[in-house]
C-alpha cells in the first residue's frame, strides 16, 4: 500500500538491504517491526519491497520521530541480528521530504 | 545493489506505485529509464525492488538535476503513458538526504 502520508514536510528513512541466505527468524522479526514502528508517536506510514534487493521506506512527522525509533530497546535488539545476521549489507538514509505528488497533482 | 552514493547531503527521488494488470511495454520502458537516469547530469544512482508495491528511490547530486530528469523528453512521454496505462497508483517524494549509514558507520 502506498502510505498516506501529509503534505511535507516530514521525515522519510530509506532503509535498503541485501539479505543473507535462509530465513533465521527474519520474516517474522520484519512484521514484528513493521507492527511496533506503527505504534511510536510520529509515524506516519511504511512501505516496503524486496526482489532481492529490499527497500523500506519509513515515514515520520519529523527527525525526532525517526530517531527515537531508532533507539526503542526492542528495535535495538533487532537493529544487532540484523548487523550480525540478517543483511549481507544494508545503508540507511534519513531524508526530509520537500515535495510530494500523485497522479492527481500535489499532496 | 545498494547505491555508491556519496556522503550527505544529495537529493533522493522516491518513487512508489501500484501497477495496472499485463506488462503493456512497461518492463522495456522502466530498463530504458533507468539505462536514461544513469546518463544524466548529476545521477548518483538508483535503488529498485518490487513485489506488489513497487519502490524505485533515485538519486541525484541536488534538486536541480532531479527537476532535470523529470523534463527529459523521453521520460515526459514514459511518464505520461504511466499515469494513463501503467500504474494504478502512484507517488512522487522528492526529499533531501541529511544523514547516511551503513554497517561500517557513516557515510
Amino acid at each position: 500500500m502506498i502510505a498516506p502520508t501529509p503534505e511535507p514536510p516530514y521525515t522519510a528513512v530509506i532503509f535498503t538491504s541485501l539479505r543473507t541466505e535462509g530465513d533465521d527468524g527474519y520474516a517474522e522479526a520484519a512484521e514484528r517491526m513493521e507492527a511496533l514502528a506503527a505504534e511510536q508517536p510520529g509515524y506516519l506510514g511504511i512501505e516496503a519491497a524486496r526482489d532481492g534487493l529490499g527497500i523500506t521506506v519509513s515515514y515520520w512527522v519529523d527527525d525526532n520521530a525517526a530517531a527515537a525509533w531508532k533507539q526503542v530497546a526492542e528495535h535495538l535488539v533487532a537493529q544487532r541480528r540484523g548487523r550480525d545476521a540478517w543483511y549481507a549489507d544494508y545503508q540507511v538514509r534519513v531524508a526530509t521530504v520537500t515535495r510530494s505528488y500523485g497522479p492527481d497533482g500535489p499532496r
